[in-house]
């Protein structure tokens, strides 16, 4: 597929062993579940360096150049995805009103309670009353969210009726129940569609349509122990906390392993980590994309780590969390290639956010031999066990499958392009408007300062992480949007002035590092 | 409330403490990911003293009477569901012809692909054209389904147009998160409303909305974990794969006890395991009606074990997976009494069950203080991990909630009232048509011989275990479409004859124990 051409030519050329590592020594190994905090110091010994090279540099913010390395183009100004295939409902449309006194009073637990008498029933506003009020409360919200990866853009009214059935894919996506009411056909093609984006061979994949990116990292961890019963996993710090949930639930050995300024692991510290424990067998989770920052870590220098230690095939897993990033990356050119032609093992994304879906789901996608030593033959379904959850949401099946039909691979390209475009017209807003703020390469998550106003963080639904918050911009922000939000942020610097960082290596601190790159404005009270 | 009044009367009296108490020795505890098959030749032996009685009294089964106990009126015959509240949309109604082979091409893996090009895309059919074939065959495969213990009959049309929204509850239903199209308000009146019928106090519970039945035992058996770390799982062998899914998963010592011929857990078996380990904590899966047999496990018996046993209430956790019958339960008249007025822990319940839902969900529920004790604040969510699934569907909690609004106590009552009355119909035509099989007292689901034709079990989407295939009578199975069963099982009969028992104790011959009470058809071969 021409996505991948250059990327495979990268890959290639990283491949070679790294020839300088680090060998200093770190903290002791911490079993059980614990998030061991190896080098911290390190890390505050070049935030502080940062912080007086960009200090020389941006004295004052509203002198900045306004961003001449950006790609996007000013005419797409302020369009919703203009590349949208088919026609969304609007959520990248205007600002809806908020509610009425009277019409959040309907949805007040009070009136949506459930009757358990026909008498109380007869007290209650009717339904119809009631969901009228909360579809506009709906689109008000849906017209005013920044802060999480979820693509709010989409039409599926032609699947509308198939909410008459009970579409349940109860068991193996590839192996028929006796409950026929399901839409595994449909499941499968997409499960297809994924496993040719990730390059996988004909028969040699596996994988299912899941609940959400949550189930998606339970299934590759638990492949992972289940193949590697005594293993250690490794992970960055800011890997999301779903995968030490795994570790928790699964009762594995985690090592939670420090992070650079812009979020990626430390691969220095995963090296040492790793060459510590060379007796037990080793499990990676790779973030292909952190939540908060959108970091990719970089699976070809991790796997080159493992080449240097000399770990042979058989020892080792990768699992990748790909939850919002793994159907991007395809799509931008030159972008590292995410690829089961290289030795990982699973891969867990998201449905509801970059593609889009009314309810969250996600594929878990995972080399056969591996599922094939776990699964169950259950005489109930007539099927095998091999997913997390016995019943499966067919519908979600469904809608992902129309998604990928109307939108097509060039579809989502444009989609990709209008996010990392406005991801970076964001950034140069807010740094013109006196913000600190970054993205990182090959992301279209927007982080900056935490605004101090908390009804703003409410308003537009940021999601925020001790003095930073984070925009992800899906297809559904737009650039009218954007200049309102600005707007917004400066009436509240102006004020209520602009937060201080919270602690000496706070995240916001981080945001200053050199290792960005670029023009930044100052973190407030920092020098 | 009415429902419960003479079961707290029942359950108070059965609280006592047994005094005579089996004594037999059994297997050595097996721990780790097991099995334990304690006691097998004892069922053996029952088995054949049922044999000889039954067989003297039932040699002809064309001379059996017809069920003169059976609760049900012949008037309401052939009706779907005579008591549905609101309209459904026809699950209960006529039986849908088969697709004609051009549409069953439509729905096959090579016209529902994903284009990976447009060249590839201008080759396959239409969306609309796969959509309008797929739902000729929601529509033919809904009429015909007799196997899993889902209710196909509601009617949410009036919720469809909510599919624009991306609605998400992630993270804890009762603590806000900053991102705001959710729908946690209706999630919130599901789980007071059940926490209501099981007699919860005000804030004494937690719950949510989960993706299927599965993820509320995951859910349940963990926090048990959580509170006791070393215990044993005890649990029958006839529980829901599920719930050994969980002891694999968490890495927990569970015992698998033998059960009753009718599918109830050995009451004496489970005390000995108990008193062998008296020094390990205790968490029991009780099953609200067993997958296969809708067998019901005599909670207050278990209790009054563990009274007998004295162990401290600090010292267990009781588990209580309520799938199908625990939303059943409080509406059968004089049925024992599932409540946290007992000291019992968690539950968990389906809602495409009982209910009816498009897409799987359930409830769980739990003591709040056992919920504080694992809880992690999240600070991307501003709000707690508490739930297995991080993004949560909110078009689930939607849908219940409308289900329960619309229907009411009254209405989910009449629904329970037809479905045990039209599954003793059932019973009561298979026996007079020459047929093993049995209903448990409580249960809506009828075990019966595995028909020999392999093509009748899938176009009833008959679920089978081993000899036995079961039919559970949801409120879209109607008098009209068992008439219709009943008579091709006769016609498979009549040119296939009927399936032997596949082994000495198998769950054909446990059909045929005395212990069920009335009149069976003897298993085809056995003497």
């Amino acid at each position: 597929m021409l996505l991948h051409r250059l990327a495979v030519a990268a890959a290639k050329t990283s491949l070679r062993p790294s020839l300088a590592r680090n060998s200093r020594t770190i903290a002791p190994t911490m079993t059980g579940i614990t998030t061991a905090r190896f080098g911290s110091s390190v890390a505050k010994d070049e935030e502080a360096t940062t912080t007086i090279v960009d200090n020389s540099q941006e004295e004052n913010p509203t002198e900045l150049p306004t961003a001449p390395e950006s790609t996007y183009s000013m005419k797409k100004s302020g369009t919703p995805s203009p590349w949208a295939v088919f026609d969304a409902w609007g959520a990248g449309a205007d600002i809806v009103d908020p509610l009425s006194p009277a019409m959040e009073k309907l949805l007040e637990s009070e009136s949506v309670k459930i009757p358990m008498t026909p008498e109380e029933q007869a007290t209650l506003a009717g339904e119809t009353e009631i969901l009228d009020a909360y579809d506009q409360f709906l689109q008000r919200k849906s017209s005013v969210h920044f802060g999480y990866p979820y693509n709010l853009m989409y039409n599926h009214s032609e699947l509308y009726e198939f909410m008459k059935y009970s579409i349940n894919n109860l068991g193996d996506p590839f192996v028929p129940s006796n409950y026929s009411v399901h839409s595994r056909q449909f499941e499968c093609a997409v499960i297809d569609f994924f496993a040719d984006l990730w390059k996988m061979e004909k028969d040699s994949y596996w994988g299912y349509v899941t609940t959400s990116g949550t189930e998606g990292n339970l299934h590759g961890i638990l492949l992972a122990r289940e193949c590697h019963p005594d293993a250690i996993l490794y992970t960055s710090q800011e890997t999301h906390y779903s995968v030490f949930k795994a570790a928790r639930y699964y009762r594995m050995d985690c090592q939670s392993i420090p992070t650079l300024p812009m979020g990626e692991i430390d691969y220095d510290l995963l090296e040492k980590a790793i060459s510590r424990n060379l007796d037990r067998d080793i499990i990676i989770n790779v973030n292909i994309g952190t939540t908060v920052k959108g970091a990719v870590d970089n699976l070809d220098r991790i796997l080159r780590t493992l080449q240097v230690l000399n770990v042979p095939r058989e020892r080792f897993h990768i699992h990748c969390d790909g939850a919002l990033f793994a159907l991007m990356m395809p799509f931008v050119d030159y972008a590292p290639e995410i690829s089961f032609q290289k030795p990982i093992d699973s891969i867990a994304v998201s449905g509801h956010k970059m593609l889009g879906c009314p309810m969250p789901c996600g594929i878990a996608l995972c080399r056969k031999e591996h599922v094939e030593k776990v699964e169950q033959h259950i005489d109930y379904l007539n099927s095998v066990d091999t997913t997390i959850m016995g019943s499966r949401n067919g519908q979600a099946a469904l809608y992902l499958w129309y998604s990928l039909r109307k939108k097509g691979v060039e579809g989502i390209k444009r989609d990709v392009e209008h996010c990392m475009e406005t991801a970076r017209y964001l950034r140069d807003k807010l740094t013109e408007a006196g913000f600190t703020c970054r993205v990182n390469d090959l992301s279209s998550t927007v982080v900056l300062e935490r605004p101090l106003d908390e009804n703003l963080v409410k308003r537009w639904q940021l999601a925020c992480e001790e003095d930073i918050a984070h925009v992800v911009v899906m297809p559904n922000v737009t650039r009218n949007k954007i200049d309102l939000f600005v707007k917004e942020l400066t009436e509240c610097k102006d004020k209520l002035g602009r937060i201080r960082p919270v602690r000496e290596n706070s995240p916001l601190r981080q945001l200053h590092s050199l290792a960005w790159g670029g023009s930044v404005v100052q973190p407030f009270g920092t020098n």
